[in-house]
């Protein structure tokens, strides 16, 4: 087995794909964003993933005022995630902490566009391993890409560990071995590059089925001892935070199980937590 | 990763270990006794468990009403759970399948006095990597153990199929490091013996922690991945139900998602299977 490290959040719930979100963005509702930002924070997150929306014309606007809203009220980094250029360089320059980029791929166009910014702030940066619109199946695939991703960042002079890999999760309504190649795919890359981080979304993998949130979980515990170390998830789920809790004490990270008492007591277990021991 | 195989459970709840249970032995209260074994079954029970309770002098009694009072209402084996050989042999004497005999291990006494039975009448075995009372700390003296155990077990006859190894799992609380140990000694017992099958205790590892449940699923889901193949539960906890059924379609052992829409349409997830993903 690898050797863990701790898991950490990137919170996802300032997306403009949400509805909810975008009309915020619109009214420009300072009040909403916060609050979303603030309560995220307060569960956990390690930094916030933030998405204007696919406006093209106005999302460097849009993202500016995003990170200008949420900045004065939490004190962890953002991660600013946008495939256009334009967007990240005009919200780069309003940002106080070096965020993380979301995202490069092995697109070319997007290596070269996206990478000089990262390093020229010394950004983190999320990297997918694809090219194109669409998932390679494969893991050696995807591995070819990493290859390609990590040759440029190198290039450019970013370090390998300011890099979070995402591997990637096809819906297994489709293939019902995609698990298991995102799982490949990890150690693989773990293997190869042990410096760089993984990361992952996880929602693509249920996609299309029912009940998606047990097949998260249970994925997410998979992952993580894969060697996964960082995820993009919504913190306010409090059976994600649980089993990753579990999962943090599972794989040897938790020590005396101080994390592991002190997030029970907090109320996070609540009632599902009964034994299922014999007693 | 192993090739993993689909996982069955052994219905834990007809143990004398239970007060409302040892209660029900006593009054010789057949209906409550029917009734948990048929409940098991209907949760998808591939084998149950039953264990009288550790007063010697009636055990063989009990253990043979226990049997007669539970086969005529199953049509699964089942699991004679003793450390006394007078009271499997009479049960053995009255079971109609062939049952699993939970168990040897590499207490000489143990091997030499119920491994004869296993061999006689054609039985499945746990064996447990241990001597004496306490588990071995170390994932190398398990295996030594389970070397000796499978030495005795060749020499009887007993078909490695027929042999269900329980790693062992020490208390979380105590040791930081027991899940990973357990894993591991999975691991290499899948190497080294091929053939046999894997089993686990899951109260073991949550032992003196609050809110267990959430330790035994995400353990389960990762003794699953490293090759279990059964194990001893309560299957009437639906979390625990519909975490495995999430962790079979992870697995790649649930084509087309056919086990897991059939579950999503009985009500298993029931209301906490929220989507995660951004929406």
């Amino acid at each position: 087995m690898t050797e863990n490290r701790s898991l950490k959040i990137i919170g996802e719930k300032i997306n403009g794909a949400r509805k909810r979100v975008i009309q915020a963005i619109e009214k420009r509702d300072t009040v909403f964003i916060q609050e979303l930002a603030v309560k995220q924070v307060e569960a956990g997150a390690a930094w916030l993933d933030i998405n204007a929306g696919t406006r093209q014309s106005v999302e460097p606007d849009d993202l500016v005022w995003l990170v200008e809203t949420i900045q004065p009220v939490v004190e962890i980094p953002l991660c600013l995630d946008s495939a256009n250029p334009q967007a990240l360089a005009a919200a780069i320059q309003v940002v106080e902490r070096a965020p993380m980029i979301n995202s490069i791929s092995g697109d070319p166009h997007r290596l070269q566009s996206i990478l000089p910014l990262v390093a020229e702030h010394n950004c983190q940066v999320i990297a997918l391993a694809m090219n194109g619109k669409s998932i390679p199946e494969l893991s050696e695939q995807r591995l070819e890409i990493v290859h390609t991703v990590m040759q440029a960042v190198r290039a450019s002079g970013v370090p390998d560990e300011d890099v979070y890999i995402d591997p990637l999760a096809m819906t297994l309504a489709t293939n019902a071995k995609s698990a298991l190649i995102t799982l490949e795919t990890m150690r693989a890359i773990r293997q190869e590059f042990p410096d760089v981080h993984l990361t992952l979304g996880l929602s693509n993998l249920s996609f299309g089925l029912p009940a998606r949130s047990y097949i998260n979980r249970v994925f997410l515990v998979l992952a993580f001892a894969a060697g996964l170390d960082s995820v993009i998830l919504d913190p306010l789920d409090r059976e994600v935070r649980a089993t990753l809790v579990a999962a943090n004490l599972i794989l040897g990270q938790d020590r005396h199980c101080l994390e592991y008492t002190r997030a029970f007591r907090a109320g996070l277990f609540n009632t599902s937590g009964a034994t299922t021991g014999v007693s």
